[in-house]
């Protein structure tokens, strides 16, 4: 019997999984991958306080090397299904079944692709996910967002901080985003919004170099090329919450719910840290404070079953 | 007229300059001095995710250097008063007054000393104010804890994972430790309560080797010594809130009340960050995901003003 079992490998799992170690507690980390979203970039990141310009894979080698010097049992393998009986948590793992008396959630999310001819090939060579995260890479570029909701233009807005033009490309013939983001995108004076957008491709050589698309309202007419060298796609995001069935509650994004203080799902003894989470932000940094925050509730949780 | 004054220079202050920065606010990061209490310790940090078992002085370094390669501005200063009229914050940094749209405050806190003699001499030498930092440290040791309160019983619990032997020493007649953390201290098997103690000092010689009290009920009795290595003060924090006025509710420990979801505080556009605010758990890298956090609601909130 475990003390508490982590599932997801990313920051939040990680930085979870270095505090309960250090608290002694009986641990196991769950996870298929390590690094999260991180490992599907190949951009570097420069926003993780404290290393500066560090690629993807190095950021994550260096949360690993943090797990191994603590001595982290880390189990390779996917989690299916969570059930709690009698105070005692049973994670579905691979093909066995694990018990601890606490669980963290840090299986995190994935941008939904846009599935895009393109999109796969140009991942991190132009191709990016969030804006936050890559935006100032464009500086003084042409740039292109794919999608028309909130998330959508404030990406744009942000990307009008630095790029010398930003593209928005909806599919339907009207934009889902409220009008004070459609009114602050304006003001940018950098931006243009083409609705009715049938996006057919992303072309380049190494990086991006074009979006090509066609008019959907006159659909005979010829492709028009944008020359952008990035490609934002905002279509949603997924996140990892489907496993754990009545646990938790979702809200209408799919995300788990839980008490921002210590991180507390609706069920006693299971928490959730970062992209999984409601959390409103979605950065690693954030990911990380949230897994620590949430292996010291556990642990607080655990302190008190022991009456 | 800025965007955004941060002030404060710790783990939240320059992660939140770290995110406004990126996001091209114009910026300015006002503190006295860097790194918050990692300046006051001499140890190594471990729990910092992806930099483990670096010096405090190293990693106020690495973060400073962070800010550095993104031109964040940085005013040597102590802020005195805020006021705030007509949606603009009028700082009083030193003898200056600075205006800006937005504030974030991650003043941080200081423990509180217990006024013990040798208590400064070995700070960082075997007088700690952390457990959750630094009790790893103290394996198969003897260690004294100072208090008597939640707190104190909280770090003498987590103490007895590694210490082998924890004293807990109260001046009073009896502990103020609910009974919960009382019990969960006795089953540890490895704590002993020392009440009505006059503590007289700590001593040793490049490191802690004894702390020296006496019993307050026999006042005339000689003096006891424990063999520690290890004193862990618990009296209280001082968060460094105090220059506010009425801009923000405090609660029963001086600690800023906020909205954990964005960082707000009851007045808009006042964002909070780190143990200067009520989060409950007062870590590194919490605090710069908050800091990252605070940054990016006042992204937000800045954004709407242009409206």
């Amino acid at each position: 019997m475990m003390d508490l079992i982590i599932v997801g490998g990313g920051p939040a799992g990680m930085a979870a999984a270095i505090y309960a170690a250090r608290a002694k507690q009986k641990l196991l980390l769950i996870t298929s991958e390590f690094g999260g979203q991180m490992a599907r970039k190949e951009v570097e990141i420069d926003n993780y306080p404290g290393l500066e310009k560090i690629s993807a894979l190095d950021l994550i080698a260096r949360f690993r090397r943090h797990l191994t010097s603590l001595q982290v049992e880390v189990k390779m393998a996917e989690v299916f299904g969570l059930k709690k009986e009698n105070d005692v948590f049973e994670v579905v793992a691979g093909v066995e079944k694990l018990a601890a008396r606490a669980v963290v959630i840090a299986t995190g999310a994935s941008p939904r692709p846009a599935g895009i001819p393109g999109e796969k090939d140009f991942l991190g060579r132009g191709v990016c996910y969030c804006a936050t995260c890559d935006g100032p890479l464009f500086a003084r570029r042409e740039v292109a967002v794919i999608g028309g909701g909130n998330a959508a233009f404030e990406a744009a807005q942000f990307l009008a901080n630095f790029a010398k033009k930003v593209y928005v490309l909806e599919r339907g013939s009207q934009v889902a985003a409220d009008g004070a983001n459609r009114e602050l995108l304006k003001k940018t004076g950098k931006a243009e919004i083409i609705a009715n957008a049938r996006i057919l491709r992303i072309e380049g050589k190494n990086f991006v170099q074009k979006l090509v698309y066609r008019d959907g309202n006159n659909p005979d007419n010829k492709e028009i090329e944008l020359p952008v060298e990035g490609v934002f796609v905002k279509a949603g995001n997924q996140p990892a919450s489907d496993f754990l069935g009545g646990l938790v509650d979702l809200n209408d994004r799919n995300e788990i719910k839980f008490n921002p203080v210590d991180n507390q799902t609706k069920t006693s003894g299971l928490f959730v840290a970062g992209d999984v989470s409601e959390i409103k932000f979605k950065q690693i940094v954030v990911a990380a404070g949230e897994g620590a925050k949430a292996a010291m509730a556990a642990g607080d949780y655990l302190r008190n079953l022991k009456l």
